[in-house]
């Protein structure tokens, strides 16, 4: 009782019960978003926060358009007198304006008027450098790459990765509304998904020259989490997640990154790879839709061209030895032409999505030496009940297939293909208790936003992008 | 043109135009979800895959209680004669049972009844082993984490698996509905956020015994993605992540992993604690109230009332001179008793939230030494205007704080923690250009998950932890 008393003298900042706020409004500043999607009555006084789009000066007036990221719009600011506008408003500095919200002249609906009335002002938040690279306009990917810092202040950068958000939240949805729960599967591991991708080793830094290992044994970065969604899927039925994965491969191309964002989903009594490819192209469709309902401006033309095309354009489903015979068929068009058994190149895949189907092909049933262990095998015993999924100017976005749901099935193929067992005996053992036919895919979600998006570089979707020799910050 | 006609002769297994399922949409299978959420008519044929959760055989009649995972709710099946009951379906077998649905008696609404008319069915899609654990109830966590490929099958552990997809999706709902845009900062990187934790280096396998490396420097995990968000929130202005981190500590506690997944958020244009503690606040009552709406049930009773205290409950406000001066004050609960200047531990940040405020508890303010370089000073030059979140048994859930924006400052801090500048050129450039007030913070995901799910232990909400001497599959 004694310490209870005296606790009592302590003061407390603030407490609130049950937040009179209404449900998720906060109490952050107002941005440029909130001010063009829900425009405040005109006449009523405004502070906003950004950076300086552009600005101009001339004897009676100055302008400001003001950005602040969370839309590719603007604010238009008119200042009046000109001498209220600080000199060292350039490109790219940050500032607060405050003024009065007013109805725009011409195109432009609204503004904000800074006036010499008090409670107008601009602040000067942070200015920028003379040598700043981003005061001038146009330049190269290339060059922006090298100032990874900046490079997303860049109007269609920004588009770009606000587009990526918005793509996320819409595959979120997709999944929510078909009964599907997202997981995360570990990025740390000792098994090796596909024994194809060059692995990441992980090692606490300070056991490095040391015999111990931290986890015990020599643990790996992922390459694919779906030996350990397919534990998920066998319990929660019908899982998905959009996780990083990793490969140490050095090839150089626009495509390829070492880490990488991969959404793969495992799906519960899934018996046929044709119930795989609707399910894949009712998830491309909505999120087309989504994206032309509520997609980002400021990106390239393209870019809305290919959501019509996801949303409402055709998608076409052959065979491996359909495709094979087309590209034969057709090999005066191409440096090499695979025979039977051997895969399809980027040349190849790039030519039936592009210029042959012009949209979305489905390629299933591909030949069982080209695939992992794990696919389930054809009547045929030759091909697997998979499939890639080809799209316009990427080639492969998607790959899938059913599982070998059967345990002698999966432990013969597996001696064939002369693999260890030992260390998949945890994924051997959901085939002995409860196996059910299932089957799941895997989609780059780089290589979805690089299209959706209309980059010419894989590098110019991520953040920070990971690849040989390539690390910086 | 010869190619072209060629082409045609190729059949195509089929070409769909802007198909005809309504938006998001699918041709998977029903699962239990779908009959639980949108019951069919009375009298419709049912085909339903699951795994079986108990039968029982009587005389004239079998039932079996169907689950699919989908959901924490099952399907009854009512099935006369019982002969139609394979000897082979015990709990946790799969099977497919094709019925008609009917009106149920009592209490339960709807079943499936099997007969022997043609269309009904029982099939076993795959059976258990006689010695399969989960045939009997009641295991324990620590048995259950010995079989990770079969533990999530267990319905409590199924439930806190799909709160906390129901979490992210909450959480993404809130984000969107406040301007943020969701980004992917990386995983491997040159350097160090917190200057402090043990750290996993990363490189390719293939390359650990030469003296090359991948990435043409030493390359780690990280830790947080906290500096390279503030690159992303000085272009998108407000960002946030749900991302792996990683730490090499080795303590072995119920609240620690290897491996974890942290949400982080940074916001351009916060210049007070109190902006960021009343988000975070918003943001854990949107959680809360989610999930009152539509959570899960089949977890222990705890975890409602938890959702209730954080959509409805108190959210208190100490500085950390106020909390060192309640932890004093009642010194003889207390193994230790810190001093000002030092961390609270463990056991204050429980009772503070537990046992003394009865609820989440914001502490600000903490000592210049207790926290990183990058924390903006309180003009008392003693603290810096950051905050933990505290919630009761958990203890510390959030950690954040506005950020230092003005380079001199932060040029001495580090100058004066010895720190080497070098490899943070990049993230000193953000405060040479448009440079504006801004604040962040971060969420260990599977500590919410853990408080929300009522989870003993942190291993029990994430799918396959990972700590020291741990990575099993």
């Amino acid at each position: 009782m004694f310490s209870r008393a005296l606790t009592r003298q302590v003061s407390v900042r603030f407490i609130r019960c049950n937040s009179s706020l209404p449900e998720g409004s906060t109490e952050l500043p107002i941005c440029v978003r909130d001010l063009v999607q829900d425009a405040p009555a005109i006449g009523q006084s405004i502070k906003i926060n950004g950076w300086v789009k552009s600005s101009r000066v001339s004897k009676n007036v100055a302008f400001v358009d003001l950005v602040d990221g969370t839309t590719d719009q603007d604010v238009k600011c008119v200042i009046r007198p000109p001498s209220l506008l600080p000199k060292d408003v350039s490109t790219g500095a940050g500032v607060q304006i405050a003024g009065v919200w007013s109805q725009g002249k011409g195109k432009q609906s609204h503004e904000i008027q800074v006036t010499s009335d008090p409670g107008s002002a601009v602040k000067v938040l942070g200015s920028v450098e003379e040598l700043y690279p981003l005061q001038k306009r146009n330049h190269t990917s290339q060059f922006l790459r090298t100032i990874p810092e900046y490079r997303w202040r860049v109007p269609e950068a920004g588009a770009t990765l606000r587009l990526g958000s918005r793509l996320e939240s819409a595959l979120t949805s997709f999944f929510d509304t078909n009964s599907f729960y997202k997981t995360h599967p570990p990025m740390v591991t000792s098994s090796d998904c596909e024994g194809a991708g060059e692995l990441f080793r992980v090692e606490s830094a300070s056991k490095l020259s040391s015999k111990e290992q931290f986890f015990g044994k020599e643990a790996y970065l992922t390459v694919s989490t779906q030996l350990h969604l397919e534990v998920l899927s066998a319990a929660l039925g019908r899982v998905w997640t959009l996780s990083p994965c990793f490969r140490a491969e050095e090839s150089d191309t626009n495509r390829h990154l070492s880490e990488f964002w991969m959404l793969e989903a495992e799906i519960s009594f899934v018996e046929t790879v044709d119930q795989l490819t609707r399910f894949s192209e009712a998830m491309l469709r909505h999120v087309g839709q989504r994206l032309l309902q509520h997609g980002e401006s400021g990106l390239p033309e393209i870019a809305k061209a290919r959501w019509e095309m996801l949303a409402h354009g055709k998608y076409t489903q052959i065979t491996y030895t359909e495709a094979i015979d087309l590209v034969q068929r057709n090999s005066e068009l191409f440096t090499t032409v695979p025979q039977w058994g051997s895969g399809l190149g980027s040349e190849h895949e790039k030519w039936l999505a592009g210029e042959h189907f012009k949209g979305p092909v489905f390629v299933v049933d591909y030949p069982v030496e080209e695939k992992p262990f794990y696919m389930k095998k054809n009547t045929d015993g030759k091909t697997v009940a998979c499939y890639d999924l080809l799209i316009p100017d990427i080639g492969e976005l998607i790959g899938g297939s059913v599982r070998e749901h059967d345990l002698q099935k999966l432990e013969l193929e597996m001696a064939a293909r002369k693999m260890d067992a030992g260390p998949l005996t945890w994924y051997l053992n959901l085939r002995k208790n409860g196996s059910v036919p299932h089957g799941g895919f895997g989609l780059g979600f780089e290589r979805l936003l690089q299209y959706l998006s209309g980059a010419d570089n894989i590098r110019d979707t991520i953040p920070f992008p990971r690849a040989a020799n390539q690390c910086t910050c």
